[in-house]
């Protein structure tokens, strides 16, 4: 089979449209919302849809069952000498609150002006919903097409994936793949299509020093105790020099340069006087100064702390020399930084260099490495080409400073090279109220998935 | 006259110890809470009640009012050419919250083992209670002495003495006065008296650094937008140096060093063992290692944070970089340091060292001096000598970290030197539930203000 024909594809989609629409609503209505135990039925329900959607379209769907929700995995086979596609997306979709923002019940989907809203409208039901459609047209206009397809469609990527990976482990067989297509990704503007070729990882950490059992009078004890405060930003500040730079030794070892082909084919300008109008930002990071703020964002890890407190901290005032400081801390990793390594040289820096006497309790929460895909490996040659033909304009090859940590398990999983994809925007008020995907979206990613699968080079 | 026998008084005390102790009794029953506006009318009941009982034992006692409540002033005139002696307590208490570790009800004075359980057993009816007593005794027992006596009784004490502050500038000539006595201090132990001789100033402030409109994902900005939390731990960290030295420059200039005479009669031992057994403190300030402890508490200011926060501080992770980080500071200052100027100066500190960009905010809270008074002076040896007649053992010299605001503008309103004096004891759980004061330190108190009254030199 050669390649669909754009014209092709689009008369299929226009004339399923109606039906693809009427199911789309169905799954929004699902209030699979996995951080609540409250929906853990709605969830389930959402999953056994999807299950049922891709058996019944041809594809043979099973549940996975895990400790947390199911992943819904479907497969097509062409054989076993053919390539094998592997697609990723997400049934479960973020809490609802503050409710009373949202102009329409965020379960039952509204359509206003080519629009949809309704919770999961983008993310990820809607980036699911084309990628369904697409398999529809290529099953019923491409079954002469060798590839093997398989759809792997997980319910806990809002609440942490840990069922998820468990399944990763325990169907590891089922998981092996030529070419890995993470749907959960976005655009740069409505007719920018870009591919996502890596993602950070992230450690987190939650720190206390503590000294006295229970806050003093700062009158009584001042000049006498440590104020916990005191050595904490003395301690803390210790983290980076005015350059920016991390002072935590090793912190930097594993760090590669940006490759000769990573900068041919990234856009690494950044506009400061948009950003800052966007955003409010007057003060920036010295580091991003010295080598450019995209570069810092993409290319360079991170050490923010997150969150801080010690004292009293309400209004008015409270003279205490408390007893106990916290702090929580991240860090955005960039490929071959091991986040397990990064803690643990993070816990150590901080325990030597903090005051005497203090009791020092550091906690090491979760952490994912990051991912990243060479800009000329075949995967996103083939993510490009699907972009291209249904878009009608080149993609732009882009990183995320943000973190997902499934693509990295994803891809030692199936032991293929990853992308993420999609037809997101920023304006999609995903995780917020409103949430909305319009229909042109819904084509314009119906129409990339479908050419990527129809064209996919063997 | 001569002074009082120590067995008249005791005479006198036994034979009015049943109305006494009704009275003490009745006055605990106020529920005069000054912060509470719900308890105004109880707060004004208290105050009408110790000007009745003031004028019933022969006191010219009238009430001041003020914006806030009033003070109660009270009167005895022995003539011009006499020392007039200035007294001071107050008459309202602290809330009881929380309410439920109380054993008894805060208000219905609970007599156990000759201990008194009420709010205010102590702080401040009781030691306002026995300076009443002493004038009754003094009265009854010795009018042919030649002192003046003004007795001044506020009922702002826990809720910031705003009209009290204004009624000190209004009655200015009403206030003049040879010997200022602060009857809201304590003991060393229960059988060792001690005279307060000065107490620390105060300055508080609060500080933002401000960076972007919202809070900010850390990984989509990282790298770029400088954290006000890291801003905040590098800008603060620079107040201090590796010895504790405030960085501030002129922070210490008016700092004057101990007198050969405080050095005689103080003792500065410290006992860290106890210490970091009664308050599991390990980590002491530098400073006072290298001055010594007690020296560092009495004779140093200091700069504690005693609250900051910044970002997310709850259960669990949220990977933000915040839009702003809050400190609030305060200073406890010496004799000769002024607290505006002190502020001024740490202000400016702050905003020189403040990265560029940051939008800093500065607040600048209430402030007041500090009081010392010479231990060669005569109001120390006025409340010395009657301690060591009540208690038969000499009374320490100490001095106090924390702050009594009053004590500096009582001095300057009366034209007197101040001490504190008092028979409180740190174990009394004043500002806590189940405050008390046994009937031991109520008679310990008649028997040292009566002494005062009547051995006071000409």
């Amino acid at each position: 089979m050669t390649s669909f024909h754009m014209d092709t594809l689009k008369k299929w989609y226009r004339e399923h449209f109606d039906v693809l629409f009427r199911d789309y609503c169905t799954f929004l209505r699902f209030q699979s919302m996995s951080t609540d135990p409250a929906f853990a039925q709605e969830t389930k329900r959402a999953a056994d849809w999807v299950c049922s959607y891709l058996n019944q379209m041809g594809m043979q769907a099973s549940l996975w069952e895990t400790s947390g929700y199911p992943v819904v995995f479907g497969e097509y086979k062409a054989g076993n000498d053919c390539p094998t596609i592997f697609l990723y997306s997400h049934y479960d979709v973020q809490p609802v609150d503050p409710i009373e923002l949202w102009k329409h019940d965020p379960f039952s989907p509204h359509l206003e002006n080519g629009v949809v809203y309704a919770r999961g409208a983008a993310d990820n039901k809607g980036q699911c919903m084309y990628v369904m459609a697409a398999l529809r047209a290529f099953l019923s206009l491409g079954k002469e097409k060798k590839i093997n397809i398989k759809y792997f469609i997980e319910g806990e990527e809002e609440s942490g994936s840990h069922g998820t990976l468990e399944a990763l482990k325990t169907h590891r067989d089922a998981l092996r793949a030529d070419a890995l297509f993470v749907v959960d990704a976005g655009m740069l503007t409505p007719n920018t299509p870009a591919v996502t070729i890596g993602v950070r990882g992230i450690m987190t950490m939650e720190i206390a020093l503590q000294n006295s059992n229970a806050d003093l009078h700062s009158g009584i004890h001042g000049g006498i105790v440590l104020n916990p405060n005191r050595a904490f930003v003395t301690l803390f500040a210790q983290l980076w020099d005015e350059t920016g730079r991390v002072q935590v030794p090793g912190f930097y070892d594993a760090v590669q340069k940006i490759s000769e082909e990573e900068r041919a084919c990234l856009d690494l300008s950044f506009d400061r006087e948009t950003y800052t109008r966007n955003f409010g930002v007057h003060a920036f990071c010295p580091e991003g100064e010295e080598q450019g703020f995209v570069t810092s964002n993409w290319f360079m890890p991170t050490l923010e702390m997150n969150g801080m407190s010690g004292g009293y901290t309400g209004s008015g005032f409270k003279t205490v020399i408390p007893s106990v400081a916290r702090a929580k801390i991240s860090c955005r990793l960039v490929p071959n930084q091991d986040p397990v390594t990064i803690a643990k040289a993070i816990a150590a820096y901080l325990r030597a260099k903090a005051p005497k006497g203090f009791k020092v309790t550091i906690e090491e929460g979760h952490g994912a490495p990051a991912y990243r895909v060479s800009p000329t490996s075949k995967v996103v040659k083939e993510a490009t080409r699907a972009l291209k033909s249904a878009f009608g304009v080149p993609a732009q090859c882009i990183l995320c400073g943000a973190s997902v940590p499934i693509v990295h398990d994803l891809a030692i999983a199936s032991g293929a090279e990853a992308v993420l994809i999609g037809v997101g925007l920023d304006t999609d008020d995903i995780h917020a109220p409103n949430e909305h995907f319009s229909l042109k979206q819904l084509e314009q990613g119906f129409l990339t998935i479908a050419t990527l699968l129809g064209d996919y080079a063997i």
